[in-house]
């Protein structure tokens, strides 16, 4: 049987001011920083220790892990950035709130993108300065792999390759592994280990900063899944990530 | 033409305290904090970026990392800790301060320890819970490789191996590469760049915190080196270091 641990980020400068972020590179705020110090308390309280550790190649992913590591000794650790972990492109919805985009797209338009699987947002423009093509980050990726919008469908196929190709193999080699990662990429990743419907997740809702363990079988699949920590602060964060939810 | 940055963490707890720290997991001081974050700043302003790094398995030498690439926007850089960059092993003297050790050893062989390019101090004894034996991030090792003392010729020697095999592909690769590491590590890898002998290599002093430039030539020899940022920042740095040195 393995054991792994998936996190989605502590709270972020824009979840809290209620945009799509998407792949915009925002830091976390000082919630999202006590949220992820939290977060490698109750892993190092309740025995955990990793071997490899996966996240994004943004930053917010990045410091959750960082602090969590820090938290539990374990600054150490081999750690693999993979760009297949970052949360779905929003496309031209990037950087825009929920009220710039009600009056700029209608409500209606909004629902569909926020409740559909597979209708991706608009398209950024490929001369915005929003697109990553000059990002050096994604340097070593063909033009045609960095993405201009994503519906939740195109989020997990990438990341279920980076599960398939690196992940799920170091698993199999007995390595514990922590992934720091996004709500969408998350939820990409649950979908396909939990056999959920493309209806039923996207109402799936993964709460900042806490740590959520799957037991896995030798063919990994699930054999239960919960959330490490008190049941309050995990309900309070999954009831904040739902509000969010309403705006994205 | 390759450049690499070569930088010793910033100031640590036990540096402060004027004690042998070797492969001690201590931290750094606020100063340290600081001096990290100074180095990423200059770096970033000179224009440098990088596309991998190198630490040791220490957190004095991963957060001075962190700091600075945090201060340089490049948290999502790949990076790779390697042990054998580790900070050269003291043997029976980690833990002790100045004092202690003169009483326990007598000021001569202190200062043979200090001056020697090839007498280790007494080793830790095999049970004494100081060792690595036990430690995690050493568990991939074969006991034989883990250090219960070093001279620096010893440091030399698994230094080397590790610029060999991984850090001269990559920079041949074309990588512009950060290496985060130690006083004595780094005196093992400079030691081989500029060819310095071994009696003059232990009176070379690096600064804390400080980023130092080498200009390589197609076969990797040194064009030239030098201190990135304010000269009397780095003359204060360096006279830190050689007083440190007296206790050492």
């Amino acid at each position: 049987m393995y054991k792994i641990v998936l996190m989605r980020h502590g709270e972020s400068t824009w979840n809290l001011e209620n945009r799509f972020t998407g792949w915009t590179d925002v830091d976390l705020t000082e919630k999202g920083i006590q949220e992820a110090r939290q977060a490698g308390r109750i892993l190092k309280e309740a025995g955990f220790t990793f071997d490899l550790a996966y996240t994004s190649v943004l930053k917010r992913a990045i410091r959750t892990l960082w602090l969590t590591l820090d938290e539990m000794d374990l600054m150490w650790l081999p750690v693999k950035h993979d760009w297949r972990l970052n949360e779905r492109h929003y496309g031209a919805l990037q950087g825009l709130n929920k009220a710039e985009t009600a009056a700029k797209y209608g409500d209606e338009q909004v629902l569909v993108w926020r409740r559909s699987y597979d209708t991706p947002p608009n398209p950024l423009d490929a001369n915005d300065s929003r697109t990553s093509f000059n990002d050096p980050r994604y340097a070593g990726l063909a033009k045609e792999q960095i993405p201009l919008t994503e519906c939740l469908k195109d989020t997990v196929a990438r990341v279920m390759p980076a599960w398939d190709d690196s992940i799920a193999p170091a698993i199999r080699a007995g390595k514990n592994i922590i992934i720091s990662a996004h709500g969408n990429s998350l939820r990409a990743l649950i979908k396909s280990l939990d056999g959920i419907s493309d209806e039923d997740i996207v109402g799936l809702n993964i709460p900042n900063g806490q740590p959520l363990v799957y037991e896995l079988d030798a063919d990994l699949k699930p054999i239960k899944s919960y959330y490490l920590g008190d049941a309050a602060a995990i309900e309070a964060a999954m009831k904040a990530v739902a509000s969010q939810g309403k705006s994205k």
